[in-house]
């Protein structure tokens, strides 16, 4: 850690500031310029209160060093981590393939996607029992009944089930019927649920907020690493920005930049990332390209009709042909699909 | 609702797309332009599926014209409503003043910053018993305790306590201590946390999250509303941006926006909203000119030594100080304080 | 254009609104829902003083229909503009490779690194003479001794320059050297400079502004079409966003929305677009996956002592690598490199 | 200056990283701590090529330490500098008021403005005889003639004279006759035209970039200072961010940030930060009260017929009222307008 003294600064307030340094636990050195003194703070920065100094007198800025994450860091574990559910690997090789609707609305509506996407080539279906929405009027899921047609979608499919769970309370139900619980991108922050998918073994898919920084996210992680569930992967569903012609933005140098910081595997979900239909193969094919180890797109029997996320939903047809364009794309990164 | 056709529109998508909005109860208006045709739907387009539109053959873009919240609306409650929690009231022409600790750390510390803002002329008193905190490896808040001192706190100066909860199990346990359940930025969407508050009797105050827009605020209101708890306060504390000299970029443009589209109360948070000791007091002084009906900062006894949140801490004294300044401009603005 | 009025606008706020619609030479169909009117205005809404209509009495809302530019929208032409200047051709079936350092820094430094992006098989060269830079002490650019050495790179290697102008004043000396005129991000809305590039017969190579919308890089492009000069080319260089572990955030969506709503070439920059060369050849993968139709990549052969963009460019060696493993990429979406 | 090391980075790699920064003519600090070794560069970091170490190998982030700005900080100069010109003083305890329509559109027009302008109070009269349009189908300005009615408005009222210069070679005309000129947000980052207001006697009002970051405008007006001209006034305009409710968002907390860093007098511009004629006025007491020491308004003497930016410019009745509550809101920060 590094403390920048304000040019102001006095003798004094750089021996407090140092001492301060001290009672922390860190050893302090104290560096002094032409213009400014600064003060490195060596040892393990991620204590309680850091950041507090910046009100000594006398300081300008605290500046961290070390990444504030532990388990979710490269450094705990060199190479990627293979998360394993069921008929889905995500990690590995082979690139998982995760497909189907935003929301579980019907048996017939599930039970076509979940032939399709399997037909096509997905690796795990998803759909959503639980939907947190928006407006307390917009269509909020089948719950139990809608975990009951996923659990039935698996039977017959053999895909793994992928789907959202919204409080503590559900992880253990949720946990019954389905594969990978997904932690949503508004829910990325609500510390008891990343509890309570610590204490699950269920795998986890966790989204990133729409603001989260990365650092924010790899600490979500940690929460449910810390818990003792290790098979977490991450997914970037793109950040808000100004940028309105999408609903957010989807930065794939995600992909890279959480390779090199972390060894849990990353999944892109290009149908949130847009929130356009025909924005999604080409984002499905790039993810690919940056080396993302899964994807999660929404496919839908009939997207006009459906009760969310239609505009952004692949039809059946659709998928099957965005699987064709990406398998040859995989081959090009030496992966499979 | 207005749907934007494409330019490549053929009759029968126009046919069709007028079909699917009178299928969903509206009427459809088809106006065909020298360079596109939009359907204008009349009618309540607070329904179901409704972008979903967005994925029917021909159309390019469905636009919404009606606010998506009702009992929020300024239009449900023509004049501004005002809060009453025990020693709190905020919406009248008194403002409402919220200071104390990010988090209670000891019965010294809240006691000292108890009668140290009461002093001041605070109407209530802020502090944190559960923290949710980035990072697993942080203080995490005294729980139970905290919230007895709380009340302890209250027995002695009379002031109203508000504090988060995290949780929707701990509404009801929250709510037997504090007079304010506060619902953190990170929580907004939460929405078994909003529903189970919606089932409190208890005032509510909540953040605007990070990246949230204002509609999504309102809607996150119109959750507790529709629940049945009249008694909602918004609390702009800043967004997220490209900016990093301030921690939040706070958007005081808010406050007469919000007042403008609803009858709820509207406080401002200096302390998150800048992330700096040193810029707090000059955004106390701005919120209430811009007609905030409350205010909401951190004040700590001795913040370099705070557990959380130093950096962005006014002590005692500086609390007292902006106190007096704040009280001139609330004047200015016809306003007590 | 659709014109939506207060739940509180009156009959003759309607009225006025409608008649001011007809004075801007549109048709005005007033259409009344249960709870607001709108005014749907049909004809070319691209007139001036149509936004100032949100100040009439009862307005609350003006919404465009139509896209606001015309020459470079993908109705004026229906495929893909090829642009074609020397070496270089942007929009066919082979990709444009255009490759090289930031800034020209010496002779010996240009001509390493062209012959090391020749030999990989980039097809232009890229260079600054002219560097518009944040600081009044950094490095400035070579200037004409350094339009000299980009020429004497050409005459050896056979590689079409792109280099930025800076001025308008510069677009004639400039173009006497280059065969492509790059606008950098900075510019993109400097119209005097894009006027003059309209009157150049040079290629130009548009960077999109670090918060411009697309449509307003659309409109930039507008101006030099207007000005007679059709050979335009659009790049996507990252927009300013929260994030920080990239210097700016790389939208690859842009590629698969420009294409749907311009005829004009679009070219990704990954090494503004991340900040940092370990991030570069996954985003150069990615942007070929996605559709994009050229690459300008920084090269320096000696990064560490680069006076500027060090920190994202790519040694000669590591480019060579990148060009292998992109032309595979290439030819999984049927392009060439 | 702080060069973080990779965890990884052999003692070579720290080795010659340490003697990079000595071949920049800083002294290099070594520290070794339990996870990274750091390395401390004492002396003036503001040379070039410094973050191009961030490719030396082993290294993982360099980080400044000193503002990169000299003259425009507050330690050059310890009390705000006042810039006069004309009837128009800023950064004194009078808060200068410049007022005024967004473009100049007729002798009748600009005279009403004016006048009203005066009478209400304002110090300063602004017009835009030069129009950046982000559209070339939008209306451009009169030009010359523009800043002949400007002219005569002086002449008449006495007001001086606030108006954009768009162009390095209009520098001069302008100059003959404004009193001050305005960089435009478009414009921040034009550093022909900065170093050419660099040597004009005129005072400048240089407003930021709509994403550009506070050091970015402070190096803006250091190109201007460094030319020789020492008037500068900084100007807040509002920041893009993913806010859609305003056109901008106006982030206050700007004042107080800027007051500690440079002394340069800070004016904020509340029409286009907000973009809505409603937020106007409350921006325009927030500003007061958080510090500004001037203020920029669009006003015109009928909105909803402006050739441009209708939809935020107040009425000449409007404004009077907004003045009352200013000069109230001035006098409880012990300022006078």
């Amino acid at each position: 850690m590094i403390i920048v003294m304000k040019r102001s600064a006095t003798d004094d307030n750089i021996d407090h500031a140092a001492q301060q340094v001290e009672k922390l636990g860190l050893k302090a050195n104290v560096l002094r310029g032409a213009e400014r003194t600064v003060i490195a703070a060596i040892g393990d920065e991620r204590v309680e209160g850091v950041r507090s100094l910046e009100s000594a007198p006398g300081v300008d800025e605290v500046m961290s060093v070390l990444a504030p994450y532990k388990l979710a860091s490269r450094e705990a574990h060199s190479t990627t981590s293979v998360v394993e559910a069921g008929s889905l690997s995500v990690g590995g090789n082979q690139i998982g393939m995760i497909a189907g609707p935003c929301g579980v609305e019907s048996e017939e509506q599930l039970m076509t996607a979940a032939r399709a996407v399997k037909a096509a080539g997905a690796t795990a279906l998803r759909g959503g029992a639980y939907k947190p929405r928006t407006s307390p009027y917009s269509f909020q899921g089948m719950k139990t009944e809608g975990l009951k047609l996923l659990a039935a979608a698996r039977e017959e499919t053999g895909l793994a089930i992928v789907t959202e769970v919204v409080a503590p309370e559900d992880v253990d139900l949720v946990g019954e019927y389905a594969d990978v619980l997904q932690i949503g991108a508004r829910n990325m922050q609500n510390y008891r649920l990343l509890e309570a998918c610590g204490r699950s073994h269920r795998a986890v898919l966790l989204k990133r907020g729409a603001s989260a920084t990365l650092d924010e996210m790899l600490l979500a992680a940690e929460y449910i690493l810390d818990g003792g569930n290790s098979k977490v992967m991450l997914c970037e569903r793109g950040v808000r920005t100004f940028e309105s012609h999408t609903r957010f933005t989807l930065p794939l140098a995600t992909v890279p930049y959480l390779q090199e910081k972390t060894h849990l595997p990353v999944v892109i979900d290009p149908s949130h990332g847009t929130g356009h239909t025909s924005l999604v193969p080409a984002m499905c094919r790039a993810a690919i390209a940056a080396g993302a180890d899964g994807l999660i797109v929404e496919v839908h029997p009939d997207p006009e009709n459906a009760k969310s996320d239609g505009y952004q939903s692949l039809t059946c047809e659709a998928f099957e042909k965005v699987m064709a364009e990406c398998r040859r794309v995989a081959a090009a990164v030496d992966r499979t699909l």
